[in-house]
């Protein structure tokens, strides 16, 4: 009859979970090791040897903080991006940066709108500062239903509406007309989380432009996907300056890793290196179409560092990603409907790619799908 | 006239504050450099060799996400400490896990009692999270009131009292028997938090032995100290199992840097540099304690990497601070009475020290304590 003192209201009445158990955990749970990791869309392509130069560097004066405010890093985003340091926050990945959305801006009891099996860690967040989720299904083409969003938004009265774009866990794209349509369909005090997490995989000329003085929206991106730094947990949002203000006064000043700090900056710099990753990854998401092809299945166009497989049902999905599994593939597959239909796989190197294809054939051929 | 979304309440009524300005921030707000770096008790002894080697290695690895669940960390923890892996969480630094335990024990509104002039990033998170600030005045002696602190518990219904042993800002020391009678005079709904950030530097048969099943007590620890790890970000909590799974519900799980990781594990296993920084750290006390008896002052004795010198007043505390400041010594002066007296300067290596003593003793030579 243990006895601790009370928890908050709140986080009394949350329910046991994790949005994601990691891989380490799977195989210590499972007792089998993970020979193709294509699970996480982390970047099989590593990072930038200027980042890792840096990084190394760094790691000899880790003795020291990291500056607080990650200066060079939002002075050197600022200029990239064309807007100023004071609309910038840094964070440890955008993991972070949506919980902090979400403590800013959330009551209890306060609305939120998102898709239907979009990005559970969002919804952790909301849930964890007592915010209530409102969720809109997913087109049956996979796309993220704007008008639904939108209309939900306004219905339930959100404060925030999340969207994903390029979007995980489909890899669809809405061009920046589409996105501008659905931003003017939002009422004047809902926030439009745009999480563009795998935006540097997406055609330039049709990205969204940065308005960084719209108080209606904030970007959430990041150095884990093309620029291959996971690990180093980092990543930034764009925002109003009045918000960033508002972050600064709950922001946890001291949280970013200094490597962390250093590698992104280097990483800005190499754009060499990032061109060279978004194209082995579009080389990789044309293998993985016509595999799907080739296996009598469809995979969903991407604009990220994933792809998609509709395998036709529930079923045939979890056969398929349980069939993979034994083989030692870890890639995850949505539940909610109608993605519960897909498997979502990322873009290996060319010899993982190698791997998969051999292992997916095989189990195709054994028909988990027909 | 911008119009953001509403911000949540708890969120709006915060004032415009950070705990803590950078050295780097400050550098920039004055146009000055600082040369000496003595302001916030990072270990200029630098990292052990065979954490900054694993750190390196998995700058390589650093495209994957860390493990979530700090499995390897843990597990090395628990066995040093004879705890087990349900007894810890671990965290982007003890700021961080300051900030979980704050959300996860306040409602808006809840007590909590601290030390008048102590650790401002955890006053900085109870006023984040909407809990009210009961504070204690350190003795004359410059120690916690421990009396005190357990009336006001007792006696505003605190939820939390937090106490830094040993002690930041005045480095002084509580042995296991006064904390223990501490412990014993609180109410039994109110959480101890023990931060232990400086607990390498303490005799280590007075350290309040660990029971990890006690649901009232969490200590925080941390790389950042003795084992010169500040700048990476990594600390953990030893909680009651109870605990550590509601701070499961809503931690950032994938927050921690995967370089920090191995870095800690690697740290942990070098015994031999962690004494000999130990060792230097006493040897730079000793300095410290003579420079101040030399110049007329007096340092308070102290158990950690840093030392405290009493300057006599306020004012005498705050000139010292400004000529320190002039000749780029970077060090820090708490606020409340009777901290308010003194100046706080790191240990610094054996050249840092001598720097320290030089710009010291001319200033105290041109008298801003007479």
């Amino acid at each position: 009859m243990t006895k601790t003192p009370k928890f908050s209201r709140i986080v009394e009445a949350l329910p046991p979970t994790v949005p994601f158990v990691p891989p380490e955990e799977m195989e210590r749970q499972f007792g089998r090791k993970v020979i193709l990791r294509l699970g996480a869309n982390e970047s099989s392509f590593g990072l930038s040897p200027k980042a890792r130069a840096a990084m190394e560097q760094a790691a000899e004066e880790s003795y020291l903080y990291g500056d607080a405010t990650s200066h060079e890093l939002r002075t050197k985003l600022a200029a990239r991006l064309g807007i100023g340091t004071q609309h910038l926050v840094i964070g440890s990945g955008i993991d972070e940066l949506l919980g902090l959305i979400a403590r800013a801006f959330l009551d209890p009891g306060s609305g939120v709108t998102t898709s239907e099996g979009g990005y559970p860690t969002f919804n952790y967040h909301v849930e964890g500062y007592g915010g209530v989720l409102h969720t809109v299904p997913y087109r049956s083409d996979f796309y993220n239903d704007l008008d639904g969003l939108a209309r939900s938004a306004r219905e339930t009265r959100s404060r925030l509406v999340y969207l994903a774009n390029p979007d995980n866990p489909t890899g669809t794209f809405y061009t920046a007309d589409e996105i501008a349509r659905f931003r003017k369909q939002l009422p004047s005090d809902c926030l439009l989380i745009l999480d563009e997490a795998y935006v540097e995989f997406a055609p330039e000329d049709q990205i969204y432009p940065i308005d960084p003085d719209d108080p209606q929206v904030i970007r959430t991106r990041t150095f884990s996907k093309a620029y291959g730094m996971a690990g180093a947990r980092i990543g930034y949002a764009i925002a109003h300056p009045e918000i960033v203000q508002v972050f600064e006064k709950i922001r946890n000043h001291f949280g970013v890793n200094r490597m962390a700090q250093a590698g992104a900056a280097a990483a800005l710099e190499d754009v060499e290196f990032l061109r060279q990753v978004v194209q082995g990854v579009k080389k990789g998401r044309q293998e993985y179409e016509e595999l799907a092809r080739k296996t009598g299945v469809r995979a969903i166009p991407s604009h990220t560092n994933f792809v998609a497989i509709d395998a036709g049902s529930k079923e045939n999905a979890q056969a398929l990603l349980e069939a993979l599994w034994k083989q030692g593939v870890f890639v995850r597959a949505p539940q909610a409907a109608p993605l519960h239909r897909c498997i979502r796989v990322t873009i290996g190197t060319p010899e993982e790619r190698r791997q998969f294809a051999a292992v997916f054939e095989k189990i195709m051929q054994t028909s988990p799908t027909s």
